[in-house]
């Protein structure tokens, strides 16, 4: 984050995004610059820096919050594309113009600072905007919603922060009335079936999550189950035949959308860096409510790979697409966008990581994934000193006295054993381990998870995986690279019974070795069926896919060949 | 044909294609109908009813000439979207009207009626507007060709036909022009690069494979060699690796254009019914130019598969776009299109199948494929007596006298017996066996091709067809359908040593029946890999590719799991 947020920052200065909101106060005659939902980069990049609690990201946060203040009219309406000469246009085109999207921003950035140093000035900003809202939409005025969702989870922490309530209806209503055409009926918008009616996740992939995580933050307030029906059947259909391997989702370039089931082809992936970041946010919104180790799972399996992939081992360079192989060697991150909304959404949820290790309930601690950190709640804290990801041993120290739970979540691949104090208790993967006793401070648990590299397969009808495996090691998801293998990776073979040892690597990660064959393709696009070739054997050595296209440029591939 | 030609008038008079020349005759008041490229839909449908050579079709011929001629020019100029208010707008835009296009499909048209009967009347209306083209453009007149190539195969015919070679010219400065930017620059219309510069096949499919047949037309007109050298790189790229095993052509529905090399995705192939017809003529001009017998290879696996499966069995229902898999089963015939240029195309090629059966050199006769018929040539006639593509039994009889050379095209799939009067000769496959010899009326030539059903496998950069088999006989690529099968198709698995054997069905074709297993998938999307599970043996049957769809809706696939 030490590079990360500060470059940001000056690529939010370079591109004209800050000048914008100079320009809607009135302090420069630039023109506006850029696309007309950039403001929204700026209020994410406000909550990343907010969500930092580091004393160089308050100091560009406190720049910053006077120049979004003085860009606000005075009946709360703020957004740099409609100002000035624009102004007549505000909220003439919901289903387009992103208004309401870039004020949710606001919100959750103003909510983040607020929680961060109690202060109001940013969350009085988003506030004003939301009671302009109130004045204009919910039942009985204006109706239509914006075409990109937001503001629905926005108006949600809004009415948690300040008690307010009136926000939560609002958000509520969005929710209820879209889908009946009001914005233009298409799937991309989600505006062609009702909420409730929705089977399975279609249309843009990020506005289809950022929905979901609206309903569920609408159901978590109001307990309307019909909200929640939905979202879990919703949450299997993407998790059961449309999620790449990686968390990451979107298989369409076109549209940035979700495909069909089992449509989930690899370098023609869209599976933009947003999308995982949203599918972060809503398995935990998931998680939350249900305490289902399903969703800690892939909540995990998004983190650590569709969306940490999306920025460089340097932090300052981005993937919008994240494709699962790259044959021809030629995608590589870029320092900005246009289109700049991956930048600071990986920023914001690298800042959260400590509100995805664990959360609490009346009488237990959860911890849903691990890390090297000290766990405060509300019996005092837990320390975990792990090396997790790359190793699988947890060892806890309970820094509290009296009963309570400690809820330990073991993933599906582990081999657990945990042991408190030295005595064993029961631990099943892919459910969390419940250690209900009277602590004591100092008590120890430990949990080894056991990290081995294995071998996943695809469902058989995902078409591009057939006849291939791919390479996992605890959460992690590997991949070849060019730069380590002696191949076209398209010519290695995996066996089944490949075995593949860990080492740390020059790129500071571990990598894994094993012994795979190479098959000479041949010339023959199409030739009668025979027993696979002899193959010559041959090392390969795979990386973590988070960290790919960190070298030089080369083809990477996560699915290999098996036999 | 007895059922498509006629119900192909039909639609072009139904949908106003006919009207659109009686009211650029000024017989009527209507309005234009439908797009401003439909004229090349009836000159199409006009070359296959002069190809038919069968009173029906003359009948119908003799109908529309008239209506047409009516519809030309003073000037030569001919294009029924440019008549009466758009006159002011006739070659405005080059790259995007079609208009020599169209006139290019008329002067085919023009062409095969006068070799049919000898008469000019329609020749004459192409002549004209050849003319008039020759008066606009050419070396030192206008700059720009026609976004989409025809034109330039069609002059070379209209000056074959007429002994002018100024068609021939300016056919040859169209193609030598073309690729500097003219129209715009784009792939999609190959103007990005001059021919002679193309390294594989790019942008739109059919145009690009219309280009070739024009530019290998010309080369064997001028002889010029840096056009064939061209020809052979570009035909060798289409057919190792951008082809599917159809013989389809196209792997993009965007753009409807040629993919990077090995992008052959089965269920979103576009393979559009007009670029394996095009692959036909092109792979056939090639095998005229070279007798090299690979390109008889590819012309009969068009011909057979990718281009008969765009029409019904019933001759009246056609496809536009031929994927190798439907696994949601809603893949239908439809019995005209707004665009309609393929079920013209369809028909010319049906009724010009004698064309591709043989051809003649000084010294010998050239089988390319077999077909119960009888082929002349300059010493008289060969009579086959075949079943062929069901039976690979040939059995010829000699109807001349003279010293002269059969050649016979061995298929890569055969395993070849040739005998002359009871004689045995060599026949290797993939080449032309060829049987010279003073021959006698009445000799008899026996060629046994061994017709099995076997299994390929494509190269395995093709991604979706790892792990995957699809079944051939002869020529005839097969496919599974749900109406014979007991499964999802995603779950049967062929096992390497699977066997079929042939039967006739209620399609009236030779179906393939053999043992296969029956796995069933499971939920999970990914899972640890292991020995695949035990599968139940079933009963499978498959028909051949072409006659797909012709039954209830269900799904299809050509590529199945083996294992």
């Amino acid at each position: 984050m030490n590079a990360t947020l500060p470059s940001q920052v000056e690529q939010c200065e370079r591109t004209g995004r800050i000048d914008n909101f100079r320009r809607a106060a009135g302090k420069t005659e630039k023109e506006f610059q850029g696309r007309y939902y950039n403001d929204s980069d700026v209020y994410k990049l406000m909550e990343a820096l907010a969500l930092a609690r580091h004393p160089r990201a308050t100091a560009l946060l406190d720049a910053l919050i006077p120049e979004i203040a003085a860009a606000q009219s005075p009946d709360g309406y703020i957004n740099t594309h409609f100002a000035v000469d624009k102004a007549a246009e505000r909220f003439t085109n919901l289903k387009d113009m992103h208004e309401m999207y870039c004020g949710g921003h606001l919100i959750q950035a103003g909510v983040a600072h607020h929680r961060a140093t109690g202060r109001t000035d940013l969350l009085d900003v988003g506030q004003r905007f939301a009671d302009h809202l109130l004045s204009l939409f919910g039942p009985g005025k204006r109706e239509g919603m914006c075409g990109h969702q937001e503001i629905e989870l926005a108006l949600v922490a809004l009415s948690r922060e300040t008690g307010k309530t009136e926000y939560l209806d609002l958000a509520k209503h969005f929710i209820d009335t879209r889908g009946r055409g009001l914005i233009g009926g298409s799937a991309y918008h989600q505006d062609h079936v009702p909420f409730r009616e929705l089977t399975e996740p279609a249309g843009h992939a990020v506005r289809m999550l950022y929905y979901c995580m609206g309903a569920a933050d609408v159901f978590a307030e109001t307990g309307d189950v019909s909200l929640m029906w939905t979202l879990t059947g919703l949450w299997d259909e993407m998790a059961g035949n449309r999620m790449y391997l990686t968390g990451g989702l979107g298989s369409r370039h076109s549209g940035e959308s979700f495909g069909a089931a089992y449509e989930l082809p690899n370098e023609t992936a869209y599976a933009e860096s947003c999308a995982a970041v949203a599918n972060v946010m809503w398995s935990h919104r998931m998680l939350q409510l249900t305490r289902d180790a399903k969703y800690a799972e892939v909540m995990e399996r998004a983190l650590f790979n569709g969306a940490l992939a999306g920025i460089s081992l340097d932090g300052t360079k981005y993937f919008y697409v994240n494709p699962l192989a790259d044959f021809a060697g030629e995608h590589r991150r870029q320092a900005w966008f246009d289109c700049a909304c991956c930048p600071p959404n990986i920023a914001r949820l690298l800042a959260s990581i400590p509100d995805y290790l664990a959360s609490e309930s009346d009488d237990a601690l959860w911890l849903h994934t691990y890390a090297d950190s000290t766990v405060p709640f509300s019996h005092g804290a837990v320390e975990q000193r792990t090396g997790y990801p790359w190793s699988g041993d947890v060892e806890l120290r309970v820094l509290a006295d009296g009963e309570f739970s400690l809820q330990l979540r073991i993933p599906e691949w582990a081999e657990p054993q945990l042991k408190v104090n030295g005595k064993e208790y029961l631990a099943e993967p892919g459910r969390y381990a419940e250690v209900h006793r009277v602590w004591s401070r100092g008590d120890e648990v430990s949990l080894s998870l056991g990290m081995r590299a294995r071998l996943v397969e695809s469902h058989p009808y995902v078409q591009e995986n057939i006849g291939k495996v791919a390479l996992m090691r605890g959460p992690l998801v590997y991949c070849f690279e060019g730069a380590d293998n002696p191949a076209d990776l398209r010519d290695i073979v995996l066996p089944d019974n490949a075995s593949f040892t860990g080492l740390r690597n020059s790129l500071d990660v571990i990598a894994l070795r094993g012994h795979a064959g190479v098959v000479l393709a041949g010339d023959a696009l199409y030739r009668e069926s025979s027993r696979a070739a002899r193959p010559s054997a041959a090392e390969v050595i795979a990386i973590p896919y988070f960290a790919w296209a960190n070298r030089e440029p080369g083809q990477m591939a996560v699915w290999m060949r098996k036999g």
